[in-house]
């Protein structure tokens, strides 16, 4: 029988086991932490061999990578990623250790320089733009910081709800763009449908300058199956908007998060946008990690490799996210979830009004989940049901009773709930 | 005998010697660069003990560098700057590989949000800066790209000319900061005198968000002797100015431009203000890198040592330029110069209206100079007499012959300016 169909007092009986059991989980004093798509330790052992001694600094052409020059990244390093995510290799930008610093410094670029030469929107008296949500709270973030008003859209099992979008995008030219993850959404492991991916790439939008930031986070981060997402940057150009897509990815969570590589791609005319001002920004960025990137890999299909054995520890680690919240909660009325096959999250939905709750307990039981809201622009979650899963970090065994307790707490926030509003 | 000082007649013979001078340096095809600040592969070869294999990812306080985490820099990282430096530790962030990336990143964080709690800059009608001139030109491209006007400021052998400082920033608000190179300039090697930095740290500004940008670049870069400039930014907090300084300083010259690390300095306040948006914009820097750094040197002795090893070589070619200029060009009354005990170039001044034609003639015979005028905003040298000789990169014999040369090229261009003049 589902929790919700109970009966006050099957409930209040619920209710006082749960308490016994919540409070057997407060006494083993427990410290877990899942509340980043942080990889494992036992996950970067794997890449450890790219700390071994390096030994050619010098590039293809004969460039000493160790001294100044070469903007926009060493053209092997350059054709690594152009085979891995089929991207001309003229299109790409190597950036330094972060993608997200990447997202930022083109947001901050269009803010201050315009793009495509339209008005910058610093000096526009608002900047709009769409926010799928669940979304990833970084780029909320960069929205937040740079006072740019977030439009939360839902996001649906093919990914932004397109309706709201094109009719959005369409009737407020204040509106400059959109945040998508792609292939295995940040939270929810959603894959973008075909369809989705035409329409956003050729839909009409009021601003001409509007910006669509395409983080490709987890472009080869597959887990049960390997999916790919249709090219966007093909679809926009054929629909003559290929200005209109900037794309993200990095090795962070290939390599190292702390010291991986990050590129963008972009059209000619962007692409020639932002060399102009990342001249003036930097002389260069560390061309000896993007060779012992390339070193530790060989080429593409190492690194495809590399990613099918780190994918395989992480099915671990997602089998028992999804095996115990199907042994706990299906069926009982209190939890939806999403089956991602592949990314790092499991995103999960309570009760209405649940989520902060669940959240506040397993923390006060030592388990760290993402915030709840987080997920949401301005960290407000309108119907406070959404929670991040984010089981990479913890070993098998710190996972398996993390989970455990985080299915105490939904069921205990979720009967506390059913009994407040009863 | 001057050669400013010949009749028209000796002026028309030296010329036809010059030009056949010239002509044979011609026919050997040089191809030479002394066009910026590069170190060689003989001094980089000094450092590639940083490539070997890094053994210990694990940091002091038990991190793992290879993850996420530590936004401002490893703490044992920053214990090394500190004590090169003599800078807190607590007011230092440690960021990616270029110091240049710090600089453009705090003057774009100011752009956007403002300094101090002030107007963002974007938001100002005009925003102009203070550019001691002749100057470092990639400081002067930063200002050029936000669209602020530089105001050139001439030096003087004790650094900045604080009488035109002081008055400029006392009586415009709209001038909101200044570029300085405290310790051998770029490019005429001044050391600022204790004096003028007292002046710039207690100075009255019309701007409340006055900046200066204290590019400290050649902090430690000493060739023939170790000078040490005064401490400005305890000076700025004596005078109650201390959010006034932000210090820059990177070991791109120490141990690779391509990948070493960059860090800046700035008040508690600053700080603080810095990373509120650099945590919107980054995880964090490569901590990987932080540490095989820290490896390579073990302490502050290290660097300094390595320092030494530097300095001893880039002696041999400073050595060079000033022995050549003095032996073809002192007494000519063509061309002045500085003689700096550090840093990385040799600044000479022509005979007025001779720069660009004295760099057109080296290019035409193969030897690459900085661009004629680039030592001022706007590539504008007024007087067209400044070129910036950077000696680092060449081998000592090319070096020679690419000195030769410009000499020879010097005594042209200004005979033959004699010549048009008269």
């Amino acid at each position: 029988m589902a929790i919700t169909d109970m009966t006050r007092e099957e409930l209040q009986t619920l209710q006082e086991q749960l308490r016994k059991q919540y409070e057997e989980y407060r006494a083993q004093d427990l410290k877990l932490d899942m509340s980043r798509g942080k990889p494992s330790s036992e996950q970067l052992n794997h890449t450890n061999g790219i700390l071994d001694k390096l030994d050619t600094y010098i590039t293809r052409d004969g460039v000493d990578a160790r001294n100044y020059g070469i903007l926009d990244g060493v053209p092997e390093v350059k054709e690594l990623f152009s085979e891995v995510l089929d991207i001309p290799v003229d299109e790409i930008i190597i950036g330094g250790n972060s993608s997200l610093n990447l997202m930022y410094d083109s947001m901050c670029r269009n803010w201050i320089h315009g793009a495509g030469g339209h008005t910058p929107w610093c000096k526009l008296p608002v900047v709009k733009w769409l926010c799928p949500s669940p979304g990833y709270d970084r780029h909320f973030a960069i929205c937040e910081d740079l006072g740019i008003e977030m439009i939360a859209v839902p996001m649906t099992d093919e990914g932004p709800d397109m309706d709201v979008v094109e009719k959005l995008a369409a009737e407020d030219d204040s509106i400059k763009g959109m945040w998508c993850v792609p292939l295995y959404s940040n939270p929810q492991g959603i894959i973008y449908s075909d369809e989705t991916i035409d329409r956003l790439a050729s839909m009409k939008t009021a601003a001409p300058d509007f910006r669509i930031m395409w983080d490709n986070a987890y472009g080869i981060h597959h887990v049960y199956a390997e999916n790919k997402v249709k090219d966007i940057r093909k679809a926009a150009k054929q629909a003559g908007n290929e200005d209109r897509i900037l794309y993200y990815f990095s090795t962070s969570k290939i390599t190292f998060p702390g010291a991986g590589v990050a590129i963008m791609a972009a059209s000619p005319n962007v692409c020639a946008e932002i060399k102009e001002h990342l001249a003036v920004q930097t002389i260069g960025h560390d061309k000896i990690n993007q060779l012992r990137t390339l070193h530790f890999f060989g080429n593409a299909e190492g690194m495809r490799n590399h990613m099918k054995l780190l994918g395989n520890e992480l099915k671990s680690k997602f089998d028992i996210v999804l095996a115990t919240l199907d042994r706990e909660l299906k069926g009982t009325g209190l939890l939806t979830w999403h089956r991602p096959e592949g990314g790092y999250f499991v995103a999960v939905d309570t009760l209405e009004g649940c989520a902060k709750a669940t959240v506040a307990l397993a923390r006060d039981a030592g388990v760290v989940l993402t915030n709840a809201g987080a997920t949401y622009p301005y960290g407000k979650d309108p119907r406070d049901t959404n929670i991040r899963i984010a089981p990479s970090y913890p070993t098998c065994e710190e996972l398996q009773q993390a989970m455990d307790l985080f299915c105490v707490c939904v069921k205990l926030a979720g009967v506390n709930k059913l009994l407040e509003d009863n």
